[in-house]
């Protein structure tokens, strides 16, 4: 019953690329694959039934082995692992049976694309719901659960979470006394840095009950509560009209069959010189279903757009795209500072939840760290508008705008700490 | 027969708008309809014929009649009531016969999509083969066939393509020695402007044998022959492979069937660190066929793509989307100065052609602009690369080249002027 033995290592022979892989089978097989030159990861698959399961289903069952500890690490970490995958199996044209069971999942995908409000609400609450320790710990001050923006790679997560938010800021041409609607306000970041910076109402709303309260009690203690209006409810509730729309973070819930009316809802809030600003994690090759793994443990619901998800519908909208960003490896590094900050206070976070639970997590940024690094994954800032002459002609203001919020948040008091729900 | 008098009236009745119109029917009949406060654009009608025409199939009728002075601006020009038409058909649902007419030119449109090398070339033949002279009259010094990209509003046209070529380049990130396919290369200013500033080689392919003729005596005379190569050929008859690759005003001629294989071609042309940048018109809204006109006088072949034509194929071809900079009124900006420097040689031109040919240019200039300012025509940056970590993690390095770029230039002697061909 070698056969399976043979059928795994063959395959490692004729793909791992980018690293050295020691592989122990559970028949005692031992081999080395790869790059000699590199440092060695060394992986044990722990029985039969694990082998087999990565052979049948290798996008679910790579990270269910390494949660139950059937898939060990002996030397390097799961992400040496994990980039060590995503390089090898680029441009590797699935076995037919992998293209089976991936037609299935797609087709399956395309009869439920959308979230109705009770399962977005589920959904969110399946992940943003976690205990406020969890984000504590590997976020940065501000609790901004999305990807930074590293001005320069020296910069620490702090620096590059607020960089993030004035980079957004320039990119919404906010002018004092504007009204913003920030649908997935999460912890409420954003809000505040824009009430305070910029001089504009915000209106966010959040699904997460967790994040709400966090946020409006930030809110009060800043003293902004008659700037900054956190709402509990799904963004199709939304009524009335901002000047300004932006969204960074959530557009991976809303699913492909609601985009349509996502737009629809930005395009019908905004007045004749609104502009708009979407931050989304994106799909940089064809478009297709959600890792089976991350939808079944860190984000049900949830998808990753391609631009051709989002242009043909963009344009539906009436909404001109007058700018798209591509942000590459800023998601890298703020993952891995997540999990640097994670694994840290690892032992903390086993006592809260337990060991296949950290295990899940540090798959779940290891793996997304390694797809956006290697896999072409991909942050998306689309910038949209209702008409030819509302933003400025060239994109220089962007830079102008983020040295005078530079000096404006200098003059600044430091925001109070976030503290946990009460 | 007042029936189509009432027709056209009842139409403008309820739409025009962005302006005042003063129509005048074959009939004697004279309304006036939109906005009392705007100044007066006055046209008439020659014939009963010419107003069913106008009824029947106005996208073709419009610059038909207007060439044949059959439709005859009063006051105000043809630019005047264009601007009204764009303004005032914009969300306007036509009626059913209409988008009949549309959906069966469309069908028609995706039966025959692609350009055959044969027809790519007489394509090009009966445009950019025009007389020398009646580019020279219009176009800038560098005779730039493209959008210019105006750092403010008051820049020159001359200054504005300098700061076009010089946008292009750092977008390029180019390094001295590399060497760069240019795929429509027109004149062979961008040619040129690259291998002085950049010091780098440049492939610049052209399908006219006129500009072909001309570029290749430019770079003789700069004394950049081992340089500079221009070439009368196909793009898909390129070989060999290169550093970069830049296509500036040139893909609105290869059509949407041809859309696979030129962006695979880019990919295959380019090394593992290889960066390409494409310069195309766009269409803003949902994709459809280019107006018919355009189609049959101007740009037999030639299709405006919209960003959800060129996303799925972009993404099929494995190329990275880097960045997609949408330059708005840049186009309206630069055929305003065309026109003004074509109107101001009228006389000249009506003798090298006919007043027929000097009215489609007129209409031709006129109609593109208004377009770009108030119809959702735009203009596409999109930058490519194969891999995540190709072009800077910011795109404060465009910035930066270009101040370093306008040192370089301020060293170069000045070019000579361009030649008509021997």
């Amino acid at each position: 019953m070698r056969v399976f033995d043979e059928l795994l290592l063959n395959f490692l022979r004729g793909h791992v690329k980018g690293g050295k892989l020691r592989i122990v089978l559970p028949s005692g097989t031992t081999d080395e694959v790869g790059d000699q030159a590199c440092p060695l990861v060394s992986v044990q698959l722990a029985d039969r039934a694990a082998l087999l399961a990565l052979l049948r289903d290798p996008d679910l069952a790579f990270g269910e082995l390494f949660m139950d500890a059937r898939l060990k690490i002996l030397e390097g970490s799961i992400y040496d692992l994990l980039a060590i995958a995503a390089q090898s199996v680029r441009n590797v044209k699935p076995a037919t049976w992998i293209m089976t069971l991936r037609r299935l999942r797609d087709a399956a995908w395309r009869l439920f694309p959308g979230n109705p409000k009770a399962k977005a609400k589920a959904n969110v609450h399946h992940h943003y719901d976690l205990d406020f320790r969890l984000y504590r710990t590997f976020l940065d001050q501000d609790f901004q659960y999305s990807c930074a923006y590293f001005e320069n790679e020296n910069q620490t997560l702090d620096e590059a979470q607020l960089a993030k938010k004035r980079h957004i800021a320039a990119k919404l041409l906010l002018r004092s006394g504007q009204h913003v609607l920030d649908i997935g306000c999460g912890w409420g970041g954003l809000a505040l840095y824009l009430a305070r910076t910029c001089g504009v109402k915000v209106t966010g709303v959040t699904l997460s009950e967790e994040q709400h309260k966090v946020a409006r009690a930030r809110v009060a203690k800043e003293g902004l509560s008659d700037e900054v209006d956190i709402r509990l409810m799904d963004y199709r509730d939304v009524t009335g009209s901002f000047d300004r729309v932006v969204s960074v973070g959530m557009f991976e819930h809303v699913g492909k069959g609601d985009y349509a009316p996502f737009f629809d809802r930005i395009r019908n809030a905004l007045p004749e010189d609104g502009v708009a600003l979407l931050h989304t994690i994106g799909c940089g090759d064809e478009p297709g279903p959600t890792n089976p793994w991350v939808t079944k443990y860190i984000f049900p619901g949830g998808y990753i757009p391609a631009l051709s998800d989002m242009t043909p519908v963009i344009e539906k909208s009436d909404l001109i795209t007058t700018d798209i960003e591509t942000l590459r490896l800023h998601y890298a590094y703020t993952l891995k500072n997540w999990r640097q900050r994670f694994l840290a206070k690892r032992d903390e976070m086993a006592k809260l939840y337990d060991d296949r639970f950290c295990r899940m997590w540090e798959f779940f940024l290891a793996a997304s760290e390694a797809a956006f690094r290697f896999d072409r994954t991909l942050v998306f800032q689309v910038q949209m508008a209702k008409h030819e002459d509302t933003v400025p002609i060239t994109r220089d203001y962007i830079a102008r705008r983020e040295e005078e919020l530079r000096k404006i948040e200098k003059a600044l008091p430091p925001l109070a700490p976030v503290e946990p729900p009460g």
